[in-house]
């Protein structure tokens, strides 16, 4: 890894946020924007945004965008969040002159390779991270380098199956872990069972839903439940594939992870293979949400 | 891979195959004894069996053993089917002046790495070898290397969990790929479910239902079944995660693919994303069981 600074960008369907990344992952300056979903008007907003920034030497930029990324090309290919459709977003990012190198990849692979550089003490050789947020995420980084697979879609963890026929999940297929943790599948499935029981509990959100565990509420204790179980079959089998050392939780449902954590650790420690299971450490992230920012910059080697 | 001959030998419970094996993963001669349990009996049995071979010139000897392998230390840490716990396999070669550079693998990496070089036309980035024997192995080539994990012991795709709470599997885990795939399993519950149709099947062994489930025989018909849709959401779940271009199946069981691929297959292109289950092509082995000892031989590089 190169000494000195690069631009890092984080760009998600909400928000942008742009640092500037040492070499070890650390921030020196940020700003955050708000999303523009016309590619052409964001990038521009986003060169607006870093011009204070313009005297300083970058040794590059590198950008994490929430969607399927072709990272040679320098091409999202798609991204719901964004409602994108093959933007040539590393084009746009040389147009408005951002520090050259220009490297793309995917939020999460990004996210990953944040977390291997700067949340972990020692480099793990193999990291896999989940991002517990709305759904799930997933980067993996396999014997210290970003594994994207061949297309790029590598490391959709959200998008294990850890149910055949199990509950619908928003991809199309059933019985996803997406389909039993994260905030979106675990406040419809409490909302249902709160129905069920003819008890109204509005407005229902994540952070209502966690209050309500945190209190014992039997349907909110058993959302976690359910999360839990889905997350220590997926450990399972991630442990018994990938023999990492290091998984790591982020993202805002992870905050909560004493409310599922402990449960999906004893899944995990009963159903895996013992050698690689007592390999591995599961880790919550410490810091906020800046592990995307940190990665996407430390894409510039 | 430099030109020239290795010695190639794969350890199994039952029999141990050895070979000449060249560069491109080509056996020149090959030889197969019994297996014998004692680890210094048995180097010294094979160590006559390849004195044939004293006057070749050979690079090193590469070894494939069925259990859990600390390559790095050149140590069987434990297998079952050999009935070993810790033995110092790579020291036993020395001493019995086998080509020297020793390296010592699983035997489902090692085949993974001979189907890498061996069976497909082209080299494929990223494969993964789904050995369907009496159980189910697995190994992982991913980026062109052999993926060990951090203890050596990645690759365990017979114990992905397809089915929360499933089947109990041999591993003491439920719901495994290989509580319904593979012959153990496949036999296992057909004989559970012609008891309880009071139907009389004696003998029943893995050929025999292949037959039957051929003659459309309902509960061997159902055997299979089974058994495709868990592989076909073991196959959804490997390549969301790891997006590969090829999935080799080898071994007894996949020589009957006819029976459950095709299912398996629907299983596949209709749950995993669109853009990985494009990429990836399913073969099945054409050779007949020469992949482990030829990726044996191919572990020196």
């Amino acid at each position: 890894m190169r000494k000195g600074l690069r631009l890092g960008v984080d760009l998600g369907g909400t928000s942008v946020k742009l640092a500037l990344v040492d070499e070890r992952g650390r921030l020196h300056d940020k700003v955050a924007v708000d999303t523009v979903k016309q590619p052409r008007a964001l990038v521009k907003r986003l060169s607006e945004a870093v011009r204070p920034w313009s005297n300083r030497s970058l040794l590059g930029t590198g950008v994490g965008v929430a969607g399927d990324v072709d990272s040679q090309k320098g091409v999202v290919r798609f991204s719901a969040n964004l409602g994108w459709r093959r933007v040539s977003l590393a084009a746009l990012f040389r147009k408005f002159k951002f520090p050259a190198p220009i490297v793309l990849d995917n939020d999460a692979n990004a996210a990953a390779w944040g977390g291997y550089h700067l949340e972990l003490g020692a480099r793990p050789k193999s990291l896999i991270t989940l991002t517990l947020g709305t759904g799930v995420g997933g980067g993996l980084v396999l014997n210290g380098q970003v594994y994207r697979g061949v297309t790029g879609s590598a490391g959709e963890i959200g998008h294990l199956v850890v149910q055949e026929g199990g509950d619908p999940c928003a991809c199309g297929n059933r019985g996803c872990l997406e389909s039993y943790l994260g905030a979106s599948a675990m406040v419809r499935w409490a909302r249902a069972a709160y129905a069920k029981k003819k008890q109204v509990v509005e407005p229902l959100d994540p952070k209502i839903l966690e209050q309500r565990a945190l209190r014992r509420d039997p349907v909110a204790q058993e959302a976690y439940a359910r999360a839990a179980r889905a997350l220590g079959t997926a450990l399972t089998s991630l442990v018994n594939l990938l023999n990492p050392d290091t998984i790591l939780l982020t993202g805002g449902v992870a905050r909560g992870a004493g409310l599922f954590l402990p449960q999906a650790m004893g899944i995990l420690k009963s159903g895996a293979f013992k050698t690689p299971a007592r390999a591995v450490r599961v880790v919550v992230a410490r810091g906020k949400s800046d592990l995307g920012v940190a990665g996407a910059g430390l894409l510039v080697i």
